[in-house]
C-alpha cells in the first residue's frame, strides 16, 4: 500500500503499541521463539492497512476495541505472509523493514514457527471482533476472510508467484498473479471491516471494486517501479524482477502499456469512489488513499519521459 | 495414539472421506499447489484422532454434521503440524504415511503452502462447529484452541524441541517438550469437543487430567519403541533419538526409570477414567483407548525384560 497515506499520529502510536502487545508471549516461552517474536513484534511496518481498517469501523460503526482486533489480526496476517515470503524456498530475502530477516537471525524454523503464532493469534483476534457483530454478519465475514487467505485467493498467488518462471509471461498471468498475492489482502482490509459492520451490499460491491482497481494498481506501481526507479528511490535492488524471473506487469506487456492500463485502472477506481463517497461520505479518508496512489502514478509517469528521453539521447 | 484402537469401519470410511473432502480445490489452482494438497489429501493417517472426536460429540449431543467438522478441523491441523514437522530446518524426514514427503515430491514451499491451506480451512470448520453451540461454549472452546495451538501449547512445544541440544537432558525438559508438542494436540482431541458440547466442570477437569496422564504415556510409549523395538517392530529407524540427540524421556532418565514413570500415568490415568465414566458412562468407548494403550505398555515390558535378559547371557 503506498505508505505515503498521511496518517493520523495518535492513531500510528496507538496501532504501534497494539501491534506489539496483541500477542503475549508467555514466560517460559523457549528463547529462540520468544527472540524472533520479539524481532517480529518490534518491527511493524507502515501499518497503513490497520488505520485504514481503523477508519471503515468507525464509519460503520464497529466499536472501537473490536475494530483494533480486527486491524491487528489483518497485520498479523500480512506479517505471516512476509515471513513466509522471505524464507529461502520462496523470495529468499536477507531484509526486511530495515532488518534482518527473521529466518537470517533466528534460523528458518523461528521463522515458520513466528509466523504460526501471528496466524494461530490473528484467527483469535478476529474471531473476537466478528463475535460481537449479529451472527449473518459473522457468518459472512469469516467465510470472506477464508476465500481470500486460503486456496482460492492469497496461497493460489503465492503458489503462482513461485512457479511463475514455468507460466506464460502475459498480462493475464502477471494479474492473476496480482489477484492472489496482492489483492486479496487489500480486498480484506476494505471489505471485511465494512461487512463486520453491517454495510449494505451496494457499498459493499462498491468497496469490493475499488479493492480491485486499487490493489491492482498498487501491484503495477510496484512493477513500474522496479524498472524505472534507482536503488535510492525504490529503497530496493533495481530490475529484480528481469533478473529473477518473477511476474512484472510493465515486463510482461511493456512500461507504456502498463502506464495505460494504470491510468485506466484509476480512472474505474475514481468513478466507484465516487459512488461510493455519494452514499457514505463518512468514507472520504478514502480519497487520501486514492490521492497517494496517484501522485505516485504521476511520478511514474514523469520518471518514464525521462527515461525515455535519456533513452532517445 | 495408539493405532491398535478398535475403530468402527464403516465411520473409518466415513471420516476417510471427509478428510479427503473437506478441502474443496478450486479449479484454477496453481497446478503444483494442487498436486500437493491431492498427496496430502489422499494419503490420511490411522485418523484415530477424529474417531474419538466423533464418539465424544455423540456422548455429549453434539449433531453429527457439526462433529466431523470438529473432527476433520483437528485432524487438518495435526496434519499441517506433520507438515511442518518433515521440513529440512525442522525433522527432515523423507518419507511420511508410508509415501515420500510433501516437501520431497513438491518442494518445501509446496509443503508449507499445503500446511497453510490446511491451517486455513481447519479454522473455518471449527468455527462452523463452534458457530451452533451457545456463546459462552464458543468463547471458552475457542480460546481453549488458540492456547492449545499457539505459543502457549505446540509452537512453544516444537521449539523445545527443535533447540532440545541445547537444554538439560531430564525429566523436567522432555516433559515440556511433551506437553506442547504431543499432549497439547490429545488435550484438544479430548476435551475441545466435550466444552462444545457444554460438558459440566467436573467432567471437563476428568478429561483434561485423562489427556494429560495419556498424553505423556504415549510419548514415553513412543519413546521406548525407539529405544527397545527392531527397525521391523516400530516401522521407524532404532535408536533415532540418540543419533540425532532428540528429546526421550528414557534416554533421560533410563529405561527402567521411564517404565515406572510409564506404570505410574497410566494409574492415574485408570481412576481418573474410572471416575469420569461413573459419571458419564456413554464415555465407555475411552476404555479401549485406555487397553490399548496399555497393551503397548506390557509388550515394552517384555522388550525391555528381554532386552535386559539378552545384555546379563
Amino acid at each position: 500500500m503506498p505508505t505515503a497515506f498521511p496518517m493520523n499520529s495518535p492513531e500510528k502510536a496507538e496501532l504501534q503499541e497494539a501491534f506489539s502487545a496483541y500477542l503475549p508471549l508467555p514466560a517460559r516461552l523457549e528463547a529462540n521463539l520468544d527472540g524472533a517474536l520479539r524481532h517480529v513484534l518490534g518491527n511493524p511496518g507502515s501499518l497503513v492497512r490497520p488505520e485504514i481498517v481503523l477508519s471503515l469501523c468507525a464509519a460503520y460503526g464497529l466499536d472501537r476495541g473490536r475494530a483494533k482486533e480486527l486491524a491487528i489480526a489483518l497485520e498479523y496476517f500480512h506479517t505471516a505472509s512476509l515471513l513466509f515470503d522471505d524464507l529461502p524456498c520462496m523470495d529468499d530475502a536477507a531484509r526486511r523493514r530495515g532488518v534482518p530477516c527473521v529466518h537470517v537471525e533466528f534460523g528458518e524454523s523461528g521463522a515458520i514457527l513466528s509466523a504460526l503464532a501471528l496466524i494461530n493469534r490473528a484467527y483469535a483476534l478476529l474471531w473476537r471482533a466478528a463475535f460481537a457483530c449479529a451472527p449473518d454478519r459473522q457468518i459472512r465475514g469469516l467465510a470472506y476472510l477464508e476465500e481470500h487467505l486460503g486456496v482460492g485467493g492469497l496461497l493460489n498467488g503465492q503458489s503462482l508467484d513461485l512457479r511463475y518462471s514455468t507460466l506464460p509471461h502475459d498480462l493475464q498471468t502477471t494479474e492473476r498473479v496480482a489477484f492472489g498475492k496482492t489483492v486479496s489482502l487489500i480486498q480484506l482490509t476494505l471489505v471485511l471491516p465494512a461487512m463486520l459492520g453491517g454495510a449494505p451490499d451496494d457499498e459493499l460491491l462498491l468497496l469490493e471494486r475499488i479493492a480491485r482497481f486499487w490493489g491492482l494498481s498498487y501491484q503495477i506501481v510496484d512493477d513500474l517501479k522496479d524498472l524505472l526507479q534507482s536503488p535510492e528511490q525504490s529503497g530496493k535492488t533495481a530490475a529484480r524482477d528481469l533478473a529473477l524471473d518473477r511476474p512484472n506487469i510493465a515486463l510482461a506487456i511493456g512500461v507504456a502499456a502498463a502506464m495505460e492500463r494504470l491510468e485506466r485502472l484509476m480512472a474505474l477506481g475514481d468513478a466507484s469512489l465516487r459512488r461510493l463517497l455519494a452514499r457514505r461520505p463518512g468514507l472520504r479518508f478514502l480519497a487520501a488513499l486514492r490521492d497517494a496512489l496517484q501522485e505516485e502514478r504521476v511520478r511514474l509517469a514523469q520518471d518514464a519521459c525521462e527515461g525515455a528521453g535519456r533513452s532517445r539521447r
